[in-house]
């Protein structure tokens, strides 16, 4: 079943002890098309300056992505420059150039208003809510944000909480966004304003999502070389969405299944700049990522025969 | 089968944001005896001063610790005073009083020099040295250390590691001694040098096991309320040397079970202050907990019945 997805399309010019790179392209809605495109039909709606390299985004379209609702629009791209030190988790924002996206409000084509399963990326939780009024009760909407909406815009955000059957997060922006620094605390205040699973992001730590009658605890792969960490989150989103779009299902052990797939297309993306390694690896690839994570963790004994 | 523990019995006095005490039970021999006492027979060699309230180990003593190596020395206690913030995973020490722990010279009584698991507390990389060569072959050692000897005792704690079959330890120490800032490439740096196995603590970032051929992550308990991170550490030393003990195995399977026993005996040691909730619970807890960390990773099709 195929995934609307409202997010930014950027260029990203990274630095990280292991290299660097200007004008790469990136953005919530880049990184989660490329994951979410290994499982599921994607729909993309987003903005774009007249400057873009529209041409680096035809692996995208090679692999099923819908551009159709991508526009182009008079101005300077999105553009953000940051850099990571030896601590991989946390990025250091250089600058940031809003450009067109500044003005963004994100029309959703027709074809589009039908798309069972909706993303919305990290954008201002105002144009957030504006996309779910323009869509047909979809299946199921799944939703990012960031510290700076949880300052500037927490009454929409809370109300948009209120339309969302999953929030995915950090664990600082789930502590800002609750007043609570118990990630169990904080998962628990975040259920009960309406999303029925929180999915909270610790970086190289893992991930944990949270329901009202259970756990579940993914690690993050432990990889030899975390290249550059820039769209682990979204392309986190797109495994966990596009698993779900894929099988349709919203059971228990599907959405825990869907967390591995997160974890794992997250793990492909930090192994390169940009979306490189996510548009060069196939089903066996994340075939065998997948049965590496239950070799991580398993220790019942009918496991390790 | 019996596990020798060398290690501090100290007095601790904690403030965290949920209480304070003053002059608790504690130190690594002591939390690694209360958690192991629970799988296995524990026969534990260490130091206190005159004025050691020495009826207050005798919970440990019911439970079959054997502290007939415990000697009293001429003077004071060790004596350590702590405070935790928000963030529990690092203390911040306010004082630190040796007393007698400074003349600490570890003698191994003549009935515990068979025994066959030996753990090897958190003391002098010396006296370490010393401990292994007063015991009789023990069929498997383990030990940890801390930032204090990795600095002043560098030579001789490598010089320790190759007669080692398992160092624990945690992130930032386990980067310290290898100079490596990936945990990947730290645990290959100290499995080049003679354990077969390396444990890497992340606090309530859960815990990886590395061997040469296999990697296994165990995730911390998300309590809702961490009340004191003191002994967290030495509690799951002491329940995973303790499950090696009882089962008397080895392999992978029981090694990865020992991780999980030693997150379970973590989780327990931190819900109170010094070892008073591990002289508390049953073997009902403790199945009770280990069923909940197996649900708290499980994403099988079969586990999730």
């Amino acid at each position: 079943m195929s995934i609307l997805v409202v997010g930014s399309v950027a260029l990203d010019s990274v630095e990280t002890p292991f290299g660097k790179i200007d004008d790469a392209i990136g953005g919530s809605g880049t990184f989660f098309s490329a994951s979410a495109s290994h499982l599921s039909k994607v729909n993309l709606v987003g903005v774009v300056g007249r400057d873009y390299p529209l041409h680096k985004l035809e692996p995208l379209r090679a692999r099923g992505v819908d551009l159709s609702g991508l526009v182009q629009a008079d101005g300077e791209s999105f553009r953000w420059r940051g850099r990571y030190r030896h601590d991989l988790n946390s990025a250091e924002t250089i600058e940031t150039r809003l450009g067109v996206f500044s003005q963004f409000r994100p029309r959703i084509p027709e074809q589009f208003r039908e798309s069972p399963y909706v993303f919305l990326g990290n954008i201002d939780p105002r144009l957030q809510l504006d996309v779910l009024d323009q869509v047909n009760r979809p299946r199921l909407v799944a939703c990012d944000t960031m510290n700076f909406w949880i300052e500037s815009r927490r009454n929409e955000l809370v109300a948009l909480l209120e339309r969302v059957d999953i929030l995915l997060l950090n664990d600082a922006e789930a502590r800002q966004l609750t007043g609570e620094y118990n990630l169990v605390r904080a998962a628990r205040w975040i259920l009960g304003r309406g999303p029925k699973h929180v999915i909270i992001k610790k970086g190289e730590h893992g991930a944990y999502m949270f329901s009202p009658h259970s756990v579940f605890f993914a690690p993050a792969y432990p990889l030899e070389e975390v290249f550059d960490p820039t769209g682990a989150g979204d392309s986190f989103a797109g495994g966990f969405v596009g698993y779900l779009a894929r099988t349709g299902r919203t059971d228990e052990a599907a959405m825990r299944r869907a967390v591995v797939y997160g974890s794992t297309m997250g793990s492909f993306a930090v192994e390169r700049f940009s979306i490189d390694r996510l548009m060069e690896i196939h089903r066996v690839d994340i075939a065998r990522r997948l049965e590496e994570f239950r070799r991580l963790v398993a220790f019942e004994e009918e496991l390790e025969a």
